[in-house]
């Protein structure tokens, strides 16, 4: 019987990773759901699983939260403390998918308390990737990665030498706007954005993936995780999602991950890792495919891959910068307050007016402290523009 | 240093091992190399290399190699028993390269003096494939496939439990004749099927490429080598060879092997295994390429994969048939005896008939017989159309 903690349960990743867990009950034992406003669906899952703890992030919500759970005798809890406290408690295995910024604390809890770490969470390598890998190392614990794409590079690494390793490519659907012609990029609509072709995900990651600053925040995180220089790191749009990414190795040789796009691949490889077991995933059938497509991307169609290679050359806290950019302008895109090419721009002055900054010391408070700073200067940046 | 012995130096395969020692010469002491009727190439390989030994298959040829090695230290020999005799001399490392089933007892005879085997005569595995791997099981060696598709499933297969297999998809270029009206393939000639358009390999393979005899043997040789159960392997038309093979997993994920049509990768994966080492190789440019495709094999074009789905599903000699009469039919097209399409209506008249011998004991005296009988079989046939 694994231990499993799942923070972030009502996000895409958390309800599939539960989904994996339902065909299995008998394998599992839960002991902390957390989630934000989606009391509903938090009470219910905690309830259907046995969980020992749930956790909203909001305490206003907490009553809420207590009502919904009314006759089981699960323990409710709320706020950010909460949070931290309902991570660390024991298990084998604990699911990182909180979204954004919000998801590394309760991450570093976890792996303090010795959890094998799958992490959906990206922002927290992008934005704190040393933090990570440092209590990693200290505490011997393993991050497991859930990305498609950094789970493919993980699988595709399997008993081989990482110092054989001469590239990696990461694969990008190239997301809604890939067809569109560019000059009318600057009129795309939030619904238009918010469609993906092949992968179904939530809203936000559902942009980035336009924007292609999912793929950016990718390669960074492919960069933290496996130590990659940024020179072995490439690009390439890939429309059908067929193959996540792609490591290529001295010989000339490289191994492919090849899966439909189902992100219950893995979360599944993850959870079950180092076996692999059967998934509920379609088999693939590549003559109905018929065509796999590879492009180099567009630099003026997606400039938040050039922001990603400038984090990379800075180092630092620009990952923080980036990040804590990225997810303020996308905020204010979602909102109508600014168009969907003005998320770069914004991004890219944060970039360059914080150039001091990436010379500070890499703690939990000064990611933080730059993690502030940075969204009050896109906030700033954009009243200014709109007054 | 690594001892080495290239069984079949003066083909493809062996030329390309060649190449790749050539580049790290102090690396590697050759012990034998043996070849055929291309006495000069042989001499002059041997002489450069400094073999302690090499080896003409034809003992009216010895004079000429003796001739051609005049000044040299290399010592000469000539026909079959210095052929097993040469192979048997301690290597590290002995390249099995001699087309067709005069491959087998020389490779046997390395492995039975512990040489680790770089195989790359698929008619060994196919012909006699339980003799070979009970050989390797009893003396404790290994055999590393050279074939580009066994290659890539061998490295598909790295650091994976073998158990957690659920398919093999082999990829096919389609052969020269991918793309002809199906009814002009009668008239297809000697010269047309010797077009490859992918790989720069030999006359025979290139034309078993035009008819998927090829890639019936390698159907066969995975079976053979990697202990797969026929519904367990796959072929797919895949014209531009990048993708070599494919294993698919229990979990639905596949982990594909990708590179340049150029066979010095699998000869250089098995040459430097289990570490992989530069090699000189084009390095894969996929936006370049673009697209990669996929089909089902027509049935109707490629009727050999049939026959070897025939071959495993009867067992016991049946491959042995196969072979032999896959070889006698080819000499007969190579002779302009027979038409292109003949070529699998013989061999599937040869498998037809004899039935009987696959309940035979698996012996090399067996294989042997049945080798000799098939091919007597098929030229009777021959004969007995053409008179």
């Amino acid at each position: 019987m694994k231990r499993v903690s799942i923070l972030g349960a009502t996000g895409s990743i958390g309800q599939n990773t539960l989904d994996l867990i339902r065909r299995d009950r008998s394998g599992y034992k839960v002991v902390a759901l957390t989630g934000g406003r989606n009391i509903a669906q938090l009470a219910s899952d905690a309830i259907e699983f046995q969980a020992q703890v749930v956790v909203t992030a909001h305490e206003n919500l907490l009553p809420d939260l207590r009502d919904a759970l009314k006759g089981s005798n699960v323990e409710a809890a709320a706020g950010k403390s909460a949070l931290i406290e309902s991570a660390s408690r024991p298990t084998d295995w604990t699911m990182s998918a909180i979204v954004g910024i919000a998801g590394l604390e309760p991450g570093l809890a976890a792996m303090q308390n010795g959890h094998t770490l799958a992490l959906a969470n990206k922002e927290s390598l992008v934005t704190a990737g040393k933090l990570l890998m440092q209590t990693a190392d200290k505490q011997g614990v393993r991050i497991l990665p859930v990305d498609s794409e950094h789970s493919a590079i993980f699988q595709a690494l399997v008993g081989e030498d990482r110092k054989s390793v001469d590239r990696v490519i990461i694969t990008a659907s190239g997301g809604a706007f890939r067809d569109w012609p560019i000059d009318e990029l600057d009129n795309a609509t939030v619904a238009q954005a918010s469609a993906h072709p092949n992968w179904d995900m939530g809203q936000r990651i559902t942009i980035d993936s336009a924007s292609m600053f999912n793929k950016a925040l990718e390669v960074l995180e492919a960069k933290e995780f496996f130590g990659f220089s940024p020179d072995q790191i490439e690009v390439l749009v890939h429309p059908e999602s067929i193959v996540h990414a792609m490591v290529g190795f001295c010989d000339g040789g490289l191994m492919a991950h090849v899966g439909p796009p189902d992100m219950r691949h893995a979360i599944g490889y993850a959870l079950h890792w180092p076996d692999r077991r059967k998934l509920p995933l379609e088999r693939l059938d590549l003559a109905q495919i018929g065509s796999l497509n590879f492009q180099t991307p567009d630099p003026v169609r997606y400039p938040a891959l050039d922001l990603a290679r400038q984090v990379m050359a800075e180092g630092g806290l620009s990952g923080t910068v980036f990040n804590a950019a990225k997810e303020r302008a996308l905020d204010h895109f979602i909102e109508g307050r600014i168009g969907f090419m003005d998320m770069h721009a914004y991004v890219s002055a944060a970039l360059d007016q914080t150039h001091a900054q990436t010379g500070a010391e890499f703690t939990l408070e000064t990611v933080h402290h730059v993690d502030h700073v940075t969204r009050q200067h896109i906030d700033q940046m954009i009243d200014h523009r709109a007054g």
